[in-house]
């Protein structure tokens, strides 16, 4: 089935200890929609402005994405610019431009409010509830990622739209600074107060948590010998999460733990290249073979 | 087949945000021994003063640990004081009193030189190659801890027994530094040069690594809602890893795997209450049970 995505689309300039790279294509929704784009469907909500040419039209294109609900308004794309340090594990933000992003009121096309699978990228928690409200019947799946940003800034927002989705997905010192537990068991427990009765918990190089109910499945993190760029890691992650799940159009135990495992393929594979450009060019063999290269990774007999 | 355990014996004065415990019995080998006398029969070197009296001898015979290697020398026993922060991931050492400690010549009694699987927990590196040489035949396996104190201030003494120790277990920061590295899978790679085969790395609450030639284990962190003490949970780590590969007696792929999970198992447990008392009341059927929680908590089909 296809997956809803909605988000920023951004131009991002990249300093890591393994080189540079200026103005490449990137946000939150463009890495979910590719990294999605290998399991199922895509429809993409987001905005751009003048600078984003035909050859980042077909960035998406090229991959099975409906553009249709990319808005283009005059004045420029937003623009962010970042360095990380030595270890890849800090990030300073040197420039944000909002730009037209600023303005970014989510319309869904017609031929989107038929959606069942809907990830909401980080965005204002407004915004993500108006494209709630947009999709014509109650989708199968909702599931939503935020930020410190929001949490802080826009509490009561955050909690209306929480109410409205199944699966939380955000790192760790979100699930804490949300919840106020430093205990991760104890923080999805109040999550799961909130609306979500599934978290999952992206913890960068230490892997994946879900936590749901009871029940806990804890997926490593790929030991990569060199990582290029973290950028769009965690949004990758979401994509091949949610792309599984649309891809098999059923909510169940097993679904959801190999859910995990896509997701934490195409967060391994976004950093090895600055980018998009891995995850861009990926083919589903590779895919599978590191999805078995996990399960190596983890596997045992009592 | 019965395991050497070489290490210090203490007492423990610990303060977590759950509680308070004065001078409770602990120290690296005490943990090594009681997690590893849950799967074989254990032998332990280590020194202890007047203060430690009976009943504390009585914690080790009631397991299947032979004390006849505790050497009792006039004074005191090792004493250490610290206490953790508010989420139990940093300590401070308020007090560290070596007593006995600082004479600790490790006398290997005659009844323990037939030893094939040795421990040595982290003490000073040209100690512990001296229980080496009083093994009588090249033991079948040897693994070692040690810690940045040593890794700075004798790493001479350390390369040199390195290069007969066969698994090292660590801490990431740790492996870091000895080898200067932050990619751990390159960590690794350093290590294997230094002579040990295998690398395993204790992260805490995220798990643990068993990285040898080109294949990786992950062990899983298990989610414990309450965590209460972590002193000795790394020993107990290494406790559970070594008892489970001393019982099996032989080292391949599977078993080590296994030992990864029962090391996890009797960390996780440690924490659970203060010092020993958790892992000292311990039964088969709990380890068991919490093993098969590791299975369900990684457990995925592709």
């Amino acid at each position: 089935m296809p997956l809803l995505v909605v988000g920023s689309i951004a131009f991002d300039s990249v300093e890591t200890p393994r080189g540079k790279v200026d103005r490449m294509l990137g946000g939150a929704a463009t890495y979910v929609a590719l990294a999605a784009s290998q399991f199922t469907p895509v429809r993409v909500v987001g905005i751009v402005g003048d600078d984003f040419g035909a050859e980042d039209a077909r960035v998406f294109e090229k991959r099975r994405i409906d553009t249709g609900g990319i808005e283009h308004a005059p004045g420029k794309t937003f623009f962010w610019a970042g360095r990380y340090n030595v270890n890849m594990n800090e990030r300073t933000t040197l420039v944000t431009e909002l730009n037209v992003f600023s303005g970014f009121r989510p319309k869904l096309p017609d031929s989107y409010r038929n959606s069942r699978f809907v990830f909401l990228a980080n965005i204002d928690p407004s915004l993500q509830l108006s494209v709630l409200q947009q999709v014509r019947i109650r989708p199968k799946l909702v599931a939503m990622d935020t930020m410190n940003y929001w949490i802080e800034g826009a509490p009561k927002e955050l909690r209306k739209v929480l109410r409205h989705v199944d699966i939380l997905v955000i790192n760790d010192d979100e699930a804490r600074q949300l919840t106020g537990e430093h205990n991760l068991t104890r923080a999805a427990k109040s999550v799961f107060r909130m609306g979500p009765r599934i978290l999952v918990i992206k913890r960068g190089e230490h892997g994946a948590l879900m936590l749901s109910g009871n029940s806990i499945f804890s997926a490593p993190a790929f030991p990569l010998e060199k990582v290029c760029d973290p950028t769009g890691a965690g949004d990758s992650f979401a994509g091949g999460f949610m792309g599984h799940l649309a891809q098999v159009g059923r909510i169940n135990p097993g679904a959801l733990r190999r859910a995990m495992i896509y997701g934490s393929v195409m967060g391994s594979f976004a950093v090895e290249q600055f980018g998009l450009k891995r995850i861009q060019a990926l083919r589903l063999q590779e895919i599978n073979q590191r999805a078995g290269k996990f399960a190596q990774l983890t596997q045992f007999e009592l």
